[in-house]
């Protein structure tokens, strides 16, 4: 039984671990009480995950105005220099990326043009060492001392492999990333699709930092989603899960850039709302897609029926397809995640109505819809949450 | 740490009773093998099984025509009547219901009419206590000794509470049916949605038998489905997850049973199909609705246009809810379960491309979709197989 055993000090420091980092500071007993693990095993885990270096002693708060009797009652947390990660988003146009150590603290970033429409591996390995130097710098860190890092790549990714089927950013398909890019990078890389990092992201550091359950949705040029069941990310049977901007939502509706037809994304994405405003609105102002998606929203918001009839229409099947999740999924919470005007109209009253209206009624609660907008950077962390991840994962 | 120790034997005893499960009999050495467990602690675990009269041991079948030298070599497999349990499913018309052994041998059965369509919850328990005790007569089985009975019901249930949220089968909504049959019924009761119950026929019995992970489609007067992840039936935060058939194919659509819009099922099942044939079929003979849908697909093979497009329309959009369910999962398998002849059209070359043309494409397997035909008892074989998992996840 020694194999299962090994097996069993390992899952209490992954239980340990875990709790520290979703409470942030614990006494040992409330570590017992809040396991199930005994005392002893406690006390015995925790002094082997101190000498490792993995968490520290600190004294617990007093509260205001006690006055503080006989010896400072001592709590645990993570060391946050323990592991400190890089973490990088490629996308069309720029390429995002920060520095965090354990507790989510940034150490630095550097957000940089990317303009090559598609890349060969190797030129994105060379690009990547150079940006990694210079990131590190701003973190006054080296980049060998580095734990790993996390890129997250738009497409169709096989994560166990770091096997790219599919990347707009890629000049071929099924490109064995993680290969190209473990022999130019001097530290451990891993690779995966950009929205399970944000629902990496949201499980280390955000909304779904105290949940076990939950989906996040993200719209931006495209539509993402990430599935989180029992504190992991589901990728399904082989790495290509949690795919919702192109399941359908009109058959045989709008042309889609993925080349199908009716996909949720053709009606929601960037692109679909500007192919609609070329219709009605030819002379929309902007030099970027941005700015003319910036100047649709202010026309709408100003009153003008056409713009307003685009967004009402987005608002309207992206509700459609949420619920379409709701039913399927039963989650507690729904996180939309991003940090642009689209969720200003996706998260209205007349939205959220939309979505109850299209859920199977019980008398029960229905899921909670919140948004969570993020900087720029949501990206770049939910890559670096991807890399503390994998690198805790080995190291427990 | 005592109490991981006794976690820890209960995981071992877990292990190894799904692993004879799943192969039917094996010997000692290969049960460690395949489960990473020593040989020492399989020696152990299963003695102490044995002892509780869970398994037994078995001659190794020797290969034709070789001759047996020494001592004969011993496997092991599950004792068949050491878990004896009743499945029950109720439907519109008519229960079905079962008697099966560990192994899933069918020791007896019994259909019977039903003819009230919504049942107080205490009826249905007088209702159910009859039929259990006909049908123990027919199994020479008494109530008492069976360990437990599975009972499925349409609708939307929370297994946990055996608590119905609603179910065509019910006068009420929000009925505690769990408790009502637990103060009529001399054994263990279990509740939960038919669907969820066909994924746990095909995962003890059926296709899924070997796998961990594949979702269950069901056709008949409605659209089910149940999704097994990790071996375990996925059931959602509120336990009421795995809709399917009340997911939104075409916004503003078609009028569901539900009462919403645009429901799959509001295209494919049973009445959807009559529902379309009344527009240019209206004479379509028969007196009930298998009768009348047995005539349409009659007609249609005989190649009567309208019929044919009833039923190509049915077909493309369940395609594309399939194609929609393998985008958000990705899983190994699909099984389309049951007994009637929607499989026929279903499984046509044609429908299987129109999913392959709706799915995300990478150069990677598909996953496979199968029919899986089973006889009229399929749905109580499912409620018996719950009855199983439950009983033996008390006792092991």
């Amino acid at each position: 039984m020694k194999s299962s055993l090994i097996e069993q000090r390992k899952q209490g420091r992954v239980l340990i671990f875990s709790k520290l980092r979703k409470s942030g500071q614990l006494a040992r007993i409330d570590i017992a009480k809040e396991t199930g693990l005994s005392p002893a095993t406690v006390t015995t885990i925790t002094a082997e995950m101190m000498a490792d270096g993995l968490i520290e002693e600190v004294d617990r708060p007093t509260p205001n105005g006690e006055v503080r009797r006989g010896r400072p009652r001592v709590e645990l947390k993570l060391r946050p220099s323990s592991c400190v990660v890089a973490g990088i988003k490629l996308s069309e146009g720029v390429i995002s990326s920060m520095i965090v150590d354990l507790e989510g603290n940034t150490l630095g970033s550097l957000v940089r043009p990317f303009d090559a429409a598609s890349f060969e591996a190797e030129e994105l390995a060379v690009t990547l060492n150079a940006l990694l130097q210079d990131l590190a710098e701003t973190a006054e860190q080296k980049v060998e001392d580095l734990a790993g890092v996390g890129i997250g790549v738009p497409g169709i990714v096989n994560k166990e492999e770091g096997f790219v089927h599919w990347s707009p950013l890629l000049k071929k398909r099924n490109v064995s990333l993680l290969t190209t890019l473990t022999d130019h990078l001097p530290i451990p890389v891993f690779v995966d699709n950009d929205t399970n990092l944000v629902a990496l992201a949201e499980l280390w550091f955000g909304y779904g930092r105290t949940l076990d359950d939950f989906i996040v949705v993200t719209i931006e040029h495209g539509v993402g989603m990430g599935i989180v069941i029992d504190g992991q990310v589901y990728r399904g049977a082989q790495g290509r899960g949690a795919e919702f901007g192109h399941t359908k939502i009109i058959p045989d509706g709008a042309l889609c850039r993925c080349g199908q037809r009716g996909c949720l994304e053709a009606y929601i994405a960037d692109y679909a709302l500007l192919r609609e405003a070329s219709i009605v609105l030819p002379d929309l102002p902007g030099a970027s897609v941005e700015q003319r998606l910036d100047k649709l929203y202010e026309i709408a918001t100003d009153g003008n029926h056409d713009a307003q009839s685009i967004f009402a229409r987005a608002g309207k099947l992206f509700s459609l397809g949420l619920a379409n999740l709701i039913n399927i999924f039963d989650p507690k919470l729904i996180i939309l995640s991003g940090e642009q005007m689209r969720l200003d109209y996706l998260s209205s009253p007349e939205f959220k109505e939309e979505v109850q209206r299209n859920i199977i009624h019980v008398d029960a609660p229905v899921p909670e819809i919140v948004v969570h907008r993020w900087g720029d950077l949501m990206w770049a962390k939910g890559a670096a949450a991807f890399a503390l991840n994998e690198c805790m994962n080995a190291s427990l």
